[in-house]
Order: C-alpha cells, then structure tokens, then sequence
C-alpha cells in the first residue's frame, strides 16, 4: 500500500523554514504521504513563471494532490480554492490563475471549491502565511480522501482569475511570440509550437536560417536581432551558437549551444520576440 | 505501517555530497525512514540562525527524530548530544546552543546524553563531517528504537550550552529588538512579540504610525529611520510600503509588501532596532 | 515492505521543472519508490565534477539504483548506458565518464547495456531531454526488476568513455596534485591521499608546516604560494588560518578555518598545485 501522492509548488525557496513548515502540516494530517517537490524557486509572486512551471511538470507527474502557493495577495480578498481536474488531480491554491493552465491540460477543470471550512484550517489562521494554514491542510485532508466539496461553496468555472498570457500571433512571414519560462540552462521557452511557426513561415527543417527581433522595444543582448538556425538539438549547434528547436515540452526554445540564451540575449519571461526567415 | 520521521537541518547546502552521504547513512539503518529537510540554507556556522529555523519549523512538524548540524566546532572538544523533549521528539546535533530554543517549545528537555558509543558511530569517525560519522547513524538508531541513554553519559541539564540571544527591552513609549531571521521574501523577524510591543508603546492597531531606528550604531539602509504602520498583512500596505505584522510564527516582522525589508534597509540577523510611535 | 531506492544526481538545478518531470516519470512507474537526492547543484556540463560527487557520496547510499545525469552530448552519438556494479548497484545515466569512478569504488563493473529498447523509454524520445525520456524510466524499470539485458546490447566494458583525470605525481619532496571537488565550505578537495603526500615528503603530523604552490601557471588568490600546516581538522587551526588535511572522504584538502580556500585561494576543480616542506 502506498501513501497518497501530494506535489508542492512555491516562491519560498528553501532557506527558510516556510517549505518545511507545510510539509510539517501535512505530515501531520497524512503521515504516510509521499511529498514531491515540482519546485520551489519561482521567482518570487511571479505567478505565470509558477503557472508555466506547473503546465510543464504535472503531465510528467502521477495523479495526486498539487499543492501551488505563488501568492502575492495573501491575506487579501483572493479566494483559497481547490480545483478537480479530468485526470483526477486536486489542485489547491489560491485563486489568482496560478493553477489554471496545468489544470487545463490535465483534463480540464470538473468543479471548483472555495477552501473556508474551519475544520479543515490550522487555528488560528494567520493573514502571512495560508500556504501552511489553509494549503497544506486542505491537500492533506484531499489526500485522505475528504471531498472538495466539502471544503466549501462550489465556484463557478467561469469566475475563476485568468492570467493573461499573450498568445502567438502571426502575419504571413512572422511569427510573433512571448517567453513563458527559462530553464536552468538559459533556454528561453516560448509559448509558441512548431506549426505556429510553420504556419507563418511555411514548414522548417535543420539548417534552416531564421532571424529573431525584439517585438517589445528592447534589445537582445548586445544586438538588435539574432541570426541563427532551426535544430533538431542543441548539441547539433556549434558550442556557442544560437539556435531555435523543439524544446522538451513541444514548445519553440531560443537556445545556445553549451550557453545561455537568457543570459546572451536577455531574455526572461516579459520579453516578446518576432521570428522570420533571414 | 509508516516508518519513523527524520528530519534534517544543516549549514551544508545541496550542491556538495553532504547531505546525501548523511541521508544514505541513515537509510542504511533505517531503510523506511521518512525524511524530512527543514534546509540546508543555513547561513554556514551560524548557529543562532539555525537555532530560529528549529523552533519556527519543529512546532508544525510531527514528533519524530530532528537532526541538527551546524557545527564551525567540528574535530574539537565540543559535546555531540541527543535531547529527548516532553512532545516525544528527539534531538540530535552538537552542544552549541543550536537545539535548545526548538527543545524548549517542544515541551522542554527531558533527558540529555552523549553520543560516545562507538556502536552507534561510523568507523572511523572522521575530524571533520560528524554529521555523517556521528549525528545520522545516532539519529537513525534513535528512530529504529534505541533509547539515548544507550549513546553514552547523561548530560547535567544545566551545562548545555546556551546562546546568548538578545532579549527585547522596553522603557516606556519604546520596545528595543533583535532581528533573529530573515526569510526568503526578506522579512526581517524580531526576537519579540505582539506583547512586548504593546507593553512599550500600548494597544495597536492596523495603521498605527510607527517609527523604527537603529539601536546598535548603523543605518537602516539609506536613512536614519523608517516611517511605516503597524498592518495585519503584507497585502494592507501598498506596494513597495514598508511596515510592522505580527509574522505567521507569532513575532513581530520589519517587511516591505511586495519588496524585501531586509535588503533595503540592511537588516540581518546581527541588527537591532528600535521601535517607538511616530 | 519497502520500496526500491533511486537516487538522482544531475545539473539540472531545483528551479526549473527538470527534475521533478524525471521523479514523476519514475512515480508513474515505481509507485513506491524511495528517491534520495544526491545533488542537482552540479555545474552544468561539469562531468567531471559531477563523477566526483557521485563518487564521494555512493559509497555512504544502500544500493539501489542510481540515475546520474550531467549530459552536455545531449541529442547527439553518446550512448545511454546502465551499469551494474560488483556491490549490487545500477548505475543509470550517458557514457561520457560520470559514472565509472563511483562504478569502481561500487565493486567494479560487472556489465554494461546501452538503454536503446522502446518500451522502456518515453514516446516520442525528445532530442533535448533524455534524463525524462531515457534515463529516469530505465531507472524505474530496472528498479522494479528489469534486467539491464533486456535494454539493449552489451557493452565492451574496454569501450566505456573515460575521465581523464590528472593523476597525482610526486618527486622526491614534492606532491603535485589537481583540485577535483570544492564543498560548500570551500574546502578544495584534492586527487591525492595521505599516502602521496607521505610518499613524496615523508610521515606528516599536526603542526608540520608546508607550503602550497600552484602547478599551472595561475596564482593562489593574491599571492604565489600559501604557507600552512598540517591539521588534522578544521577547528585545529585558529580562525582564518590556512591548512591541510584529511577531508571526510579520505583524501587532502586544502581549507581555512571558518573561512574559504576556494574563495581565498582562487581553487577551482580546473586547478592543479604542489604541495612540499616549508
């Protein structure tokens, strides 16, 4: 018999005692649980670089209980919810749309619930820290099998916070697209797929030349444009070359051979890139 | 059947080899242990601030075996010791004071012996990483059922070490305090609480006008002096306000919503401030 | 009963979701899975580092199977590999040297399979990311009873990739040696054991003063050589102080009490020094 599965997600980092603590909770509660940790180095209140993280990671995961706390307005207004999935996950967080996009491609979202039922809370709650006072507790008790509706009022799907990401959009011989997240290699994933590209500059093979702009007024480095290639593979760049493939997850990547491209070229989450072929 | 909890605190970080050579050991003893990190961002040989870390994480963790190690004396004539506390914990690491604020809040200590007992040590025990050669075999004994009384000597309770932290201080209209831990969103919390406070300067409430200066000679950042309110959550602020909370482990908190309190005004855990009204 | 222990080591980094796709991946397959972190702090694409510590800390780890990942050939020829080892182990992970110094300390190599059957890998096998792909699902499967000749062809142990790594060489009164893993106190451990340096100056004991200098052109921090003694810990010099001794893993190390040789001495694993009597 196993323990139930429970994953975890934060901005704290893993100095401070906040990660510990919310694994204490849950210990507490669920003493046999198996706890994974999807990380806990999101920068911190960046809540889409949290939502791209947990879209890239969960489908790899089994079903369980996700607990993901990016959380600039706690203690505020924001609902604490838990949301069901059509794989069968339970993600709890708050409602600020850090949980939506990976919730989406787990099935998509069956029903919602506000996390307010006391029982199910540590007392006293504190206005600082809900991810051990009301999130831990509440995947705990999921994971021990206490219904999401028992947790509180029902939330209507539609209600629930978006994050506005912006989508790919392409002219005829452009394609135009945002970084979503950079892995600990530098590579900039964008949120953009291959027939994205293919469908504004006809389909791609090795080799091909293509040139990156800034689509947001600012630079790329040192330079106002990158020229590279399409690869299969980042080892099949020259040390140091840029690149643009098919990163692990089916998304565009801008990448540089045993480099960093987000160091090279700046680039982080709030950039906006166009690409076209040279 | 769950097995037995264990859980760990160093000064090691996890980039090097010795964190898990402390895990393996214990595994070999015990190979249904749960383990649990507290961290292993301990700012190294910083024994008071490892000693905060204990007794914020250790109430919401459930009673088990607790591993500490942050140890600038290792190879010298310091004592490695077990605790056992009225909660049904274990703890075990060296006698520098580093256990003791945990052991106190767990229910106080109850027994103390040396680990001298050459069974449960590795051989040979090296100068220099007690921590795998002494304190994981000694923690994993401990959790497979070994009393502490069988590690060696009962330890006079009175001669632990102890760490000399500063105690907050109050004349009337104002409470003096020590930062004893910055968390990883640099929040700065103070060896003191709501009470202390109210008894220097009387009853707050949300939006009280504070003001907070040195008491130990340097500045707080760039000035004199910090102009915030007293606020029940970071959110109540606006962006980039600094104030006073009560934090979520009971302490009063120097922060900055949406910002770090510890970087703009230079607050580590070495610094102590006054608190006064505006 | 207790479930199959994998332990990981890449340089992947805790941010991003790379590792916690490879423990999902793993979950999916061997639910009950005991995973052990061994780093994931290793500079990335340092092989040779990342052989170092899988090396110093295996020995301390029950066997099991054990997935290790520093894989700059990513995409391109390199084969993925499983070992087995003379203690009982597995050793998953690209031939390119990062498992053989650990393999031999493990018992030897006992054989050797490339990882190229496809029902025991992901599909489709992206070009970027064979630790999810290849390597954490052939670790599952293996752990959970698969043999390493179902995966594919054995492997001409005499074909194996290796490190070259500089061995130490000594004339009469003089060890030179190369820096192979800096922990996280700084401390430069080297390729060398008391042995070496015994056999190049004679018997060593506390106090013997020796000096240090570089064997490849560079400096020593400031200064050209480093005048020291021999400890046999750490907290045996005075605070500041330089010195050598025996690290914990039986091997010389150069460090400073409460301080950092690396930082102080500029000692990285590319360097390489001479060690004679003052």
């Amino acid at each position: 018999m196993t323990g139930p599965l429970i994953s975890l997600l934060t901005d704290f980092g893993l100095t401070d005692p906040s990660v510990s603590a919310c694994k204490g909770v849950i210990l507490r509660i669920v003493p046999d649980a198996r706890l994974l940790d999807i990380s806990h180095g999101v920068t911190r209140h960046a809540v889409s670089e949290g939502a791209a993280l947990l879209w890239a990671a969960l489908p790899y995961v089994p079903a369980g209980v996700h607990m993901a706390v990016v959380d600039p307005g706690v203690g505020t207004e924001r609902r604490p919810i838990a949301l069901r999935t059509g794989r069968g996950d339970h993600l709890v967080g708050p409602d600020n749309g850090l949980l939506l996009p990976a919730a989406e491609r787990l099935g998509g979202i069956v029903s919602a619930h506000v996390l307010e039922h006391a029982a199910y809370r540590l007392a006293p709650v504190s206005r600082t820290f809900h991810a051990r006072d009301i999130f831990a507790p509440a995947a705990a008790h999921i994971a021990r099998g206490v219904p999401i509706d028992a947790f509180g009022p029902a939330v209507d799907l539609a209600s629930l916070v978006r994050l506005e990401i912006p989508a790919p959009s392409h002219v005829p011989g452009c394609l135009e697209a945002s970084v979503v997240l950079v892995d600990a290699f530098g590579n900039a994933q964008l949120l953009a797929e291959r027939c994205d590209l293919e469908a504004a500059i006809g389909p791609v093979s090795s080799g091909d030349r293509l040139t990156v702009e800034p689509a947001d007024g600012g630079r790329l480095g040192n330079g106002d444009s990158i020229d590279l290639c399409w690869r299969l593979a980042y080892g099949d760049a020259e040390a140091g070359e840029p690149l643009v493939c098919l990163d692990s997850y089916g998304r565009l990547a801008l990448a540089v051979n045993l480099g960093s491209a987000a160091a090279t070229y700046d680039l982080s989450s709030d950039r906006r890139v166009r690409i076209r072929r040279s």
